[in-house]
């Protein structure tokens, strides 16, 4: 096959350690692709020179290039790199992608110019980074009815996490570190509020149930509001807390939310500790799949950059109808499956609250919780501390629809003998 | 696009597997494939009636079928598997098989004579049954220069030795509890001693390292030898044994073996118990991933099997060179980097031995393993039982090169201070 030639939009962190590979690893990439893969022409502000290249300031101008065969954005954000993406379609050129906010909110837009114009969209490295999830869902497991799936999907709340868990630090402790380090943005917003996670589970959700992008119906919830005493009495009731993006295919549609989760440590994905990332997904017939990897990094998300690359490379030439689909299903095959409310979705839940150290309390709460046909699953109260007439009281629920747990957790908080709020958060067992 | 038409050969539990799932999901199958997959020819040795499908109990006639695309391979063993996959091949009828003794053996025969005529040969149920790793390997990180890989390949092997360290139980009792179960065959050789588990890293380390497959070339090394003592004094260094199946590109060639290893608990895949299989990868660029599944079982195996189907549904339109390689790697492209004798692998070393409980002995096997070049990392020496003369000693040893460190070994038991065999184990790091 001929040369393949690659436009590279934006020279930043994963630009550059695209550009690193493609030249570092080109001998063995063009061994499997079948031919080689050649970068020649970089969009980028400030245009460094390299030998047979040619450089341009506007990026427009890679996508306008005769010569480009594939348009790689990574510039980020949603406008400009929209506009990229839209003006390299209408050109007929192959985009491939890392911007995950860019098809978890425009998707829908860009694929369907895509399928007009006959050319592929890749976005391998929107979710997870370096781990092929996207293919795995996509592909690997084409056979199955998918289930649910649940992903540690975000580096930076994960890194949060593992260090609360481990060192006993608390939460605004161990952010200050990671925006030292690196991991976590001066605004970190996007990453510990469940943004950046929910654009990604909105992708994978799309992937695994074939229906379209709907990012504005995700639920999203941080994990500021997670304290040391919380990541302290999971571990003693035998679950860890992660921030998981979970999707899940239900009866009544597909619930679609991120949030902290108590999970039981012995599932492998419990374990998944530091910035790395993690999806489950089970399927009717394979069952629990585990994939595991950095999920950000300039060469991790390379890497999927560039499988993206061989990827389009080797179907330049096939009728659209023979490449894998945008999103998984043919673009007709897509159900208005609806996207479960929050209110309504069902789990099971961890309590905590501060109770008064006298009896009858504990059979007050138990009582508004089965009036709510919620059972307590597990219980523990604390020793009061030294002067303290108030104790920690912590509760395992049953499986519960929210909005009951929520209307029964405001009628123990009218309880004289709980002072303050219950904290709340959801359990999953992922069995 | 027109229906494709699938033939099954075998209907054992694999072969009722893939019938089921293509019968139970094919609406979601056709939806992401983009076109129908239907299984039109089944040949079985016993044929039930099912509507619409020509039985026959010859297998040969269902590659003799003018009406069959794809013909699925789902028989085993090596001998009349063969035939049908080459009677398939010269039919011009593209392969899905599942058969990993026939892929690691004949693999690359089959392959020339499919190359010749044009058509696939896809296999991902042949390795980690539903995990899709040779798509993630083969494609999912085709940008990457790999340089190890170590799996957990063998369900059967996994359960013996999680069973042994949760409940300190011997190896004989849970393999006969494994055979109760019907996870391990009457006769066990082909799981316990890493046959099988070496046919699927074979078929891993080619993909990896783009080397033919070189299954007389591998070392295997069986776990019949492993000891309660041996699993308590790994947890109590902090490790665990697996049998791994380990391919690693070093600068004297590509190590390929299959045996017993101790690997730190804190990695992920040392939590990976049960039957369940994993397998870690690490490429220059993504660093370490890992993917987790079952590795066996009549619908998880159905699952890679149908992934491959639908793959192959696609592309049989396409040009052959357009499709992704048999071995990752073009044909033509693969090397011949040397397989390295097992006596030439490097690796760390857990040694225990009986020892004479006097003073004087430790630095005698020290004063041995210095000489060969070996430091010992650390030591634990037992308390002696009541009445014993002789206690067990420890040693965690630097990475060495195996023939010294099995001379070393002869000089320590020629010690008079120590009794009998020394017992070795590999240590890998995997970080």
């Amino acid at each position: 096959m001929n040369p393949v030639k690659v436009g590279i939009c934006g020279l930043g962190t994963v630009g550059k350690g695209t550009f690193d590979v493609l030249t570092r690893n080109c001998a063995e990439i063009a061994a499997r692709a079948g031919c080689s893969i050649e970068v020649s022409h970089i969009g980028a502000r400030r245009g460094s020179d390299i030998e047979g290249i040619t450089i341009s300031t506007d990026i427009f101008a890679v996508a306008e290039d005769p010569a480009v065969d594939i348009v790689v954005e990574l510039i980020g954000g949603t406008t400009v790199a929209k506009d990229l993406v839209l003006k390299a379609v209408a050109n007929g050129k192959h985009v491939v992608t890392a911007n995950k906010a860019l098809i978890a909110e425009h998707g829908n837009e860009l694929f369907a110019a895509a399928a007009k114009q006959g050319v592929s969209i890749a976005f391998e490295a929107a979710v997870a980074g370096g781990i092929p999830i996207i293919k795995a869902i996509r592909e690997g497991l084409a056979g199955n009815r998918i289930e649910w799936l649940a992903g540690i999907i975000n580096g930076t709340g994960n890194f949060i996490l593992t260090e609360m868990r481990d060192k006993g630090r608390d939460f605004h402790d161990v952010l200050q570190e990671a925006q030292e380090l690196g991991y976590a943005e001066a605004d970190p917003t996007f990453d510990v509020e469940g943004i950046d996670a929910a654009h990604k589970l909105v992708i994978l959700a799309s992937l695994a149930f074939g229906i379209p992008l709907q990012f504005d119906k995700a639920y999203t919830e941080g994990i500021t509001k997670i304290s040391r005493d919380d990541v302290e009495y999971a571990e003693q009731l035998g679950y860890r807390i992660k921030h998981l993006g979970v999707a899940r295919q239900t009866d009544s549609g597909v619930e679609l939310r991120v949030h902290p989760t108590m999970i039981p440590e012995k599932r492998l994905i419990a374990n998944v500790d530091g910035v790395m990332n993690a999806v489950l997904v089970q399927g009717d017939a394979v069952g629990p799949t585990l994939y595991y990897g950095a999920g950000a990094g300039a060469e991790p998300t390379a890497s999927a950059v560039v499988a993206d690359i061989v990827d389009v490379a080797r179907t330049l030439s096939a009728e659209p109808g023979h490449r894998v689909p945008y999103l998984a299903f043919q673009p007709d095959a897509l159900s208005n499956t609806p996207i479960v409310d929050i209110n309504d979705i069902e789990t099971a839940y961890y309590l905590r609250m501060s109770a008064q150290d006298k009896p009858g309390v504990l059979s007050s709460v138990a009582q508004i919780l089965s009036n709510a046909g919620i059972s307590v699953e597990a219980i523990t109260q604390k020793e009061p501390a030294e002067g303290q007439d108030h104790v920690p009281m912590i509760i395992l629920t049953s499986r519960s629809i929210e909005n009951k747990l929520v209307s029964a957790i405001t009628d123990i908080e009218a309880l004289d003998s709980i002072a303050g709020e219950v904290t709340r958060i959801r359990v999953e067992s992922l069995g």
